[in-house]
């Protein structure tokens, strides 16, 4: 780009542009980072509540908003951003245009609300780079072939900025939100809970996927394929964020690293059990497979064998979706011949997250140890290769997280 | 079109879209317009304030907002409008799409915040109306050939409706607005004036010039360039609207029809004169050149040569311009010779408008006789083919516009 120097790509979140106020503040931001003759990217996402009042207007006019039209009426909230960023930049002597996902040449499925990019032709962003401009993108939005305007479903604009660093090759995509980076838990729930200063994409994907809201997995995937490092940090304090890369970029000295990153909860959890049910090939999928197209989530399957031939047969789905995952298992579970159907919505996860974990032994163990000592009753447990997750009563759900946290001496430095 | 039928483009300004349920109401007629399987197309403005909210917001950012920014930011809000009005018909289970200006393929001049349109690539649209859909296209706006977003300017959206109807060789436009027609005068100052049911395009234009401020111009020039009906009417009512078309069209019986038509008054005026200047030639230029430089809109000129020589030379200006236009004509005066200069800022235009005065005399002295003897001082004369314009004290005009309104016999019918 303009002078060797390699591009950055930042995206700012719509809390950190709710007002003119934050807005003119991200742009001093911007043009701290831009003023050196560095090319810069910003991906905006719409300011504060406005998709959320966007969509109430919509729901005022009609009980069922045609997706199409949907994704233009919500497209045009990043416009406003970008618009009033360029603006903000020109008030501070950077120069600076703003280009929505169409003019940005992000080229997205038909799939309105929840669209895939597909490519990105980065002509128009990288003309006006060499023009010394800080180039705004619309978050969140991609065009289809037929230049119809698509929006990219959660998580959307920190997909449009990792793509776009991908895209052009950035030295690094930082993601600027309202919180300083990633915690070994919630330090709501768990006050000396620590900022880590860095972590691997596996564990973020992990984190991300069990309740750590910092950033969507989505986004984390596609930074991981393409080995893009990932700032995440807030916007509103100059305070050193979390370094998402790879495991093996982890810059902390190898033989003191903890071997668990972090402590994830997730209080949205119900469980539906078939008790009793026959163990022979092609139960689970009688039971999943409906469940798949009534487009309900399965987040933990654990089944467990008993010795008279029959099994227990328990997973996990968002509180929300309940009711109806409860109608179609009663209407498989004659076929299958379960004895009952067993449920609770009052349950929450509870998880371990560290790459660390796989090649040292007792995590587990001392897990639930940990939790056993506090009389918390785990419910169903399920592992993966980084990450363990016991599924406990709701309302124990913090005192485990706190007690974990210090089992494993989160609130220490690395 | 899809059976035959010709195509209708219908407008709706922003007060007529204010609310989602206007906007509700506003489908329902669109929808009966369209549920005989006629083809529409629908063009919308921004919803009620939010334009002047948009350049609120980036005044709150910025204290010289940049044009290309602005266009872009702006043209969210009819944006906004289209695709709530497809959602509002969709809820009728009429099909519709709504349509950017950029993909009904309005092209414009690079001019931001004032673009003209310089073709419409209808390709989009047609497609959209050969599948049974009502089309609706974001007024105001356009996009260059680089696909920058440009905005038109005053009176934009009645410009892209009266274009599209052009380009697509519609039946007629119909602007749907806050006023059930244009009146013979101004109803807020004469109770009985009278909405008339058809005009002329030069009457219309005079009017609109002139201070009745139903409708743009711009948009009627191009619509009588192309002799393309135009039906104004109220989006609130079914009374019948004023059609505006070509003057050989006109329905009316022809002896019977008055040849004023209508009276317009324009309360904004400030008069500059310069006194006693030398009658010689580039007088005038030196004074009206740096006032177009400087962007100052001069309306009524006119000029009375004495016998010594010397000439006062008057003109009106808004004013808002009064302060910038006599610093500039007081930094000329000494160059040309002028005594002195008066000023006024407490001054009215009343105009007497219709097609047929240019055949019929009298009129300006039926127009000057009824001032006087209600003893209204005129300051200015100025006459057109078919306007005949008086500028009077302020605080006489709408005395006035009664006066010459029942002078010319306007509340009677036709």
């Amino acid at each position: 780009m303009s002078d060797g120097q390699a591009l950055l790509v930042q995206k700012y979140g719509g809390s950190s542009l709710a007002t003119a106020e934050r807005i003119r503040a991200a742009a001093r931001r911007v043009a701290r980072t831009a003023s050196s003759g560095r090319p810069v990217i910003v991906v905006v996402s719409a300011m504060g509540d406005t998709t959320d009042n966007l969509i109430e207007l919509a729901c005022q006019v009609t009980s069922r908003p045609d997706n199409r039209e949907m994704d233009l009426l919500l497209s045009t909230g990043e416009t406003v951003s970008a618009t009033l960023m360029a603006m903000a930049l020109h008030d501070l002597q950077q120069p600076a245009v703003s280009l929505t996902g169409a003019q940005a040449g992000i080229r997205s499925t038909r799939v309105f609300s929840s669209a895939r990019i597909t490519d990105i032709h980065p002509e128009r962003i990288s003309t006006e780079l060499r023009h010394g401009k800080v180039v705004i993108v619309t978050g969140f939005q991609g065009v289809t072939e037929d230049q119809d305007i698509t929006t990219l479903g959660r998580g959307g604009s920190d997909t449009t900025a990792v793509a776009l660093a991908c895209a052009l090759d950035a030295e690094r995509c930082e993601i600027y939100t309202d919180v300083e980076g990633i915690y070994t838990a919630d330090p709501r729930v768990v006050p000396n809970a620590r900022k880590v200063s860095e972590i691997g994409y596996e564990e973020m994907l992990e984190l991300a996927q069990l309740g750590a809201r910092v950033m969507h997995p989505r986004a984390v995937e596609l930074g991981e394929l393409y080995d893009m490092p990932i700032l995440v940090a807030s916007s509103f304090s100059d305070v050193a964020g979390t370094l998402i890369h790879r495991y093996g970029d982890l810059q902390m000295p190898m033989e003191i690293r903890k071997n668990v990153r972090g402590i994830a909860h997730d209080t949205d959890v119900a469980r539906i059990t078939l008790v009793r049910v026959p163990d022979r090939p092609g139960v689970a999928a009688a039971i999943f497979e409906p469940l798949a197209q009534a487009n309900i989530s399965v987040d933990t399957i654990a089944q467990s064998s008993g010795a008279d031939g029959t099994t227990d047969l328990s997973f996990t789905i968002s509180r929300g979706s309940l009711e109806r995952a409860v109608e179609i298992t009663e209407s498989v579970s004659p076929k299958i011949g379960a004895d009952s159907i067993d449920t609770a919505d009052d349950l929450a996860k509870v998880s371990i997250v560290g790459t660390g974990m796989q090649s040292a032994p007792g995590y587990a163990a001392r897990m639930f140890g940990a939790l056993a000592r506090a009389g918390i009753n785990i419910n169903i447990i399920s592992t993966s290769d980084i990450r363990i997750t016991c599924v406990v009563p709701r309302a124990r759900a913090e005192d485990a997280v706190r007690i974990l946290h210090q089992a494993f001496e989160l609130d220490r430095e690395d």
